[in-house]
C-alpha cells in the first residue's frame, strides 16, 4: 500500500472540491425550489434494501457515494426543509445554517475545554441566550445537542444540590427526591428522572386546567401529601409552550412556591423561550426568567441546523459542581491550547463533542433580532389564524385553545362516535403525510386523537396553512364517505 | 415588514450561492494546505474582545458574517485538522466529512422516530459497527455525540437491570450498586456514575499492573469486599485503549469475571475499538466482542467529523427497555411520517437530534475498510517507532509502554528533580504549541507529568513525528540551560 493510501486525504484534491461545487449547487437549488416538491416523500421498499450491505472492503471513491446519496438519501429526507412541515415540533434551519455546516466540518473543532476560537463563539452564542431568557450574566450555561440533555442537566443540578449524590449516590439519601410537572410536559423530563436514577414515578405529574396548564392547587397538595408521606420534593417544572398545544404553566405563580418551599425551578422553554424574543408574546411566558434554569433549543424556533439546544443556570457554581471531573490529560496550563478560560466541558454529561454554536452565531448576526422576531410573531399570528378559520368551519373543531404556535382540530363527520373519529382524524393526517402536499402530526389530547400543527417554520405562509386546510376538510369528508 | 423580512430565506438565493462556493473555495484550500501553518495559533486579546459584543438588533447580512468568520474565527481552529496534532485523543476529520456535513445540514433532519432516509442511513452505519465489534446482527446500538454518552447508556442498561430503578429510582434499591473500572478508565466512566445516581464513590478504581492494565486480583478481592459488606456489584468497565498509555485491559478475564459473578461486562473502546479493524492489531483488544455493551467514538480513529460516538448493546430488549418513553405525540401511525421502523429515539436519553450518520456512512463507502484498516496500522507503527526513537535517545525517558497508537516520554534533564521534571515538561509541551509546530499534551502518570502524543491522524507522516521530537529535545535543552 502506497504513502497516498494510508492517509484519507484525497490523491487529487480539485477532485474533492469539484464533488462539493455540484454538491453545493444541488443543495441550494433544492433548498430555493423546496416549495415546489413534496413535503415529504415515502421511501420505496427496494431503495430501503440498499441499507443493509455490509460496509465494502475496497472503497467507491467520491464520486459514487455522491451519486447514491442524491439517489437513495437525498429524496427521501424528513421534510421539515418544506413550508408545509408541522409534525411535532420541528425547525427548518435555513441556507446559512448549511454554510455553517460547511465551515464548522472544515475547523472540526472538538470543544472539551481546549482553546480555539470556537469556544469564544460558544460562548457568545450562550450570553445572547441568558439575555434572550432573562439570567443575568453571571449565570452560566452550555450548548447540548437539544433540549431533552438541556432538561436533563437543569435537573441535575437540582438533584446534586440536595445531598452528597455526586460522590455517594441517590442510595445515600434517605428521603426520597420527588419532583413535579404537569401532566402535559415533554417526554424529556419523566426520561430524564429515568436517567438521573431519580425513577418515573418520582415524577409527580400534576393536573391541568382547561387551558392545559399545571393546576396550582394540585401541585400544592401534592407536595403536601409528599411531604406528610416523608417524601422530600426538590424541583418544580414548569412548560413555557407545552408540546401538545403550547400552553405555559402559570410561571409567575411556580416561582412564588419554588422560592416559599425551596424548589428548583427549572422551565423546559424548548420553543416558548423563543417568545421572549417579541413584546407582543413575551407576556405568556412570563416569570420564566424568574427560573433557577431554563432549557431550550436553537434547532426549533431559533431555526438553526440540528441539534442544538442549551440549558442556562442561574448558580453557576452549583452547574459546574454538578458535572466538574478531574484526570490527568486534562490538567489545565497557563499557556498553550490546554490555558482554555472555557469550562463548557465542565458544564454537562459530555467531553469530546462538535462545534454546535456556529450556526446560531451566525444566524444571529446574520438576521438580527429583528427578523428572528419577525418569524416568532409569523408563526404565532398563523396559529391564531388557523385556530380562527377552524373554529369557523361547521366540519372541524378546536380541541384546545392555541395561544402560540400550537394548533389541534379535529374533523368531525356527522354521526361518528369519538373512537371512530379518532380512526377518521389518523387516517386524514397518514393520507395527507403520504401525498407529499403537507406534514401535520396527530397526539392525544384528553383521550382523543387529533390533529395538530406546531408552526415553527420560517417558510410557512398563510395560504400554506389555507391549503392544509383545505386538505383536512377534503380528505375528512372522502374517508367518512367511505365509512371509517 | 414585509412578507420577504418575516422568512429567514434569502431575497436572492444566488448571493447565498456565491458566498457558498468561495466559503467553499476556501475550506478547500485551507485543508489542502494545512500543513504549510501552524498546528495551534493562539487567540490575541483584541479577537477574543470581539466574542462579548451582544446580539446585534438589525442582521448584518451574509457577506459581512462571511467575513468575520475568516477574520475572527477560522485562523483560531483547535487544529486537530493539522498533520502534527496528537492531544487528548482527537481525530482530524476529513474532506469527504465537510461535504457530508453540507448534505445533511441541507437536509437538516431531525432523527426522533420519524420515517426519512437519514434513519436506514444510520441503522446501516450501526450495523457495519456491530460488525466491528463483533456483535450480532440481533444486537442494538445508537448514535451519541460522543462516547462520553455512549458509556452512560451503557452504564445505564446495566443499572436498570438492577432491579425497578426506571419506574422507582435507585432509592428504592436497598443494596447499595457498585460498579469497577481501573484507576487508568477514562474520566466518563465516573461522571456517567454521577450522572446515573450511582455516585462517583460506586466506581470503584481498581489499580493497574505495571503495563497500566487492570490487576485482576485486585478487581476479586474488590468485588468480594463489596459483597461481604452487603454492596451488590453490578457492572466492570474495561478499557480498550487507555486515554493515557493506549493499554488495554485483560478484557477476556474481565468478561470471565462477568460471566461468573453475573456482572454487566461494559467496553470503553473509544479509540482501542478500532484495532478490530486490523488483524495486527485486533488482538490487543481480544475479548471486547464478549462485552454486553461497548462504547466506540467515529471521530476518532474512524476519522469522521465531530462529534459522533455509538453504543452497541447485545441486549437489544434491555436496551430499548431502559430508554423507552412515550406520549401523545409520539404515537406511531402504520403509514406516513410515524411509520418509522427505527427507534433510535428509544435508545438514549436524547429524542429530537441531529443527523450524525452520514459522514461515517460516507467514509467507510469512499474509502472502504481497506483504507480505514490502513490509517489505524500506520498510526500504530508511527507510535512504536517514536517509542524505538524515544528509547534511543539519552535524553528522553519512555515512561509506559506504547502498545498501540499513544506515546508517553518524559525529557530527563541532568540533575534535575522529579517536581522539576514536571514544571520543565510542561513548559516543553507549552512552548511547543505556542510555536505552532505540534500540539503535543501532557498527562500525568504515577504522579508525573509526561510528554503525551495520541495519533489518531490520518495525515501524520513519520517525518512530521521526528520533527517533534527534535523539537522536545531542543526545547527541553534550552529550558535545562535557562534553569527550571
Amino acid at each position: 500500500m502506497s504513502e497516498g493510501d494510508r492517509t484519507l486525504d484525497p490523491a487529487d484534491w480539485e477532485s474533492v472540491r469539484s464533488v462539493g461545487h455540484r454538491m453545493l449547487d444541488a443543495l441550494v437549488d433544492g433548498l430555493r425550489d423546496v416549495r415546489d416538491g413534496p413535503a415529504w416523500t415515502p421511501m420505496p421498499p427496494e431503495v430501503k434494501a440498499r441499507f443493509r450491505a455490509p460496509a465494502p472492503e475496497r472503497g467507491l471513491g467520491l464520486e459514487e457515494v455522491w451519486a447514491e446519496l442524491r439517489r437513495s438519501v437525498l429524496p427521501y429526507r424528513l421534510g421539515n426543509v418544506h413550508p408545509r412541515f408541522w409534525a411535532r415540533v420541528m425547525g427548518t434551519g435555513t441556507a446559512t445554517g448549511v454554510l455553517a455546516a460547511l465551515a464548522g466540518a472544515a475547523m472540526n473543532n472538538n470543544l472539551s475545554g481546549l482553546e480555539s476560537s470556537a469556544v469564544h463563539v460558544e460562548a457568545q452564542v450562550v450570553d445572547w441566550l441568558k439575555t434572550l431568557v432573562g439570567f443575568p450574566a453571571t449565570a452560566s450555561g452550555v450548548l447540548t445537542s437539544g433540549c431533552s440533555l438541556a432538561n436533563l442537566i437543569g435537573i441535575e443540578v437540582a438533584r446534586d444540590s440536595a445531598g452528597a449524590v455526586k460522590a455517594e449516590g441517590l442510595q445515600s439519601v434517605r428521603e426520597r427526591l420527588v419532583g413535579y410537572a404537569s401532566e402535559e410536559a415533554h417526554s424529556s423530563i419523566a426520561r430524564a428522572f429515568m436517567v438521573l436514577g431519580l425513577g418515573n414515578a418520582s415524577l409527580r405529574r400534576v393536573p391541568v386546567d382547561s387551558e392545559m396548564r399545571m393546576d396550582l392547587g394540585a401541585l400544592e397538595r401534592a407536595i403536601e401529601a409528599d411531604v406528610r408521606a416523608g417524601l422530600r420534593p426538590f424541583c418544580v417544572v414548569g412548560c413555557a409552550g407545552t408540546v401538545n398545544t403550547g400552553a405555559t404553566d402559570p410561571l409567575e405563580a411556580l416561582a412564588d412556591v419554588a422560592r416559599e418551599r425551596r424548589l428548583h425551578f427549572h422551565v423546559d422553554g424548548a420553543f416558548g423561550a423563543w417568545a421572549r424574543l417579541s413584546p407582543r408574546v413575551a407576556g405568556q411566558v412570563r416569570g420564566l426568567e424568574r427560573a433557577d434554569s431554563v432549557a431550550l433549543d436553537l434547532h426549533k424556533w431559533g431555526s438553526v441546523q440540528y441539534g442544538v439546544g442549551c440549558v442556562v443556570v442561574r448558580d453557576a457554581e452549583a452547574h459546574r459542581r454538578a458535572f466538574q471531573a478531574s484526570a490527568g490529560y486534562l490538567a489545565p496550563h497557563p499557556r498553550g491550547v490546554s490555558a482554555a478560560e472555557s469550562a463548557a466541558h465542565e458544564l454537562g454529561p459530555e467531553l469530546s463533542r462538535g462545534f454546535r454554536g456556529l450556526g446560531a452565531w451566525m444566524a444571529f448576526q446574520e438576521h438580527g433580532l429583528e427578523r428572528l422576531r419577525a418569524v416568532v410573531e409569523k408563526n404565532v399570528e398563523q396559529a391564531g389564524r388557523v385556530a380562527a378559520r377552524v373554529r369557523g368551519e361547521a366540519e372541524l373543531e378546536l380541541t384546545a385553545p392555541a395561544p402560540l404556535n400550537v394548533v389541534t382540530f379535529r374533523y368531525r363527520g356527522r354521526g361518528l362516535s369519538d373512537p371512530q373519529l379518532d380512526v377518521l382524524n389518523a387516517e386524514v393526517v397518514m393520507r395527507i403525510q403520504e401525498s407529499g402536499l403537507a406534514v401535520p402530526s396527530t397526539t392525544r389530547l384528553r383521550g382523543r386523537t387529533v390533529i395538530r400543527l406546531a408552526i415553527v417554520n420560517h417558510r410557512t405562509v398563510d395560504a400554506d396553512l389555507d391549503l392544509l386546510v383545505d386538505a383536512v376538510l377534503q380528505t375528512g369528508r372522502a374517508i367518512a364517505a367511505e365509512g371509517v
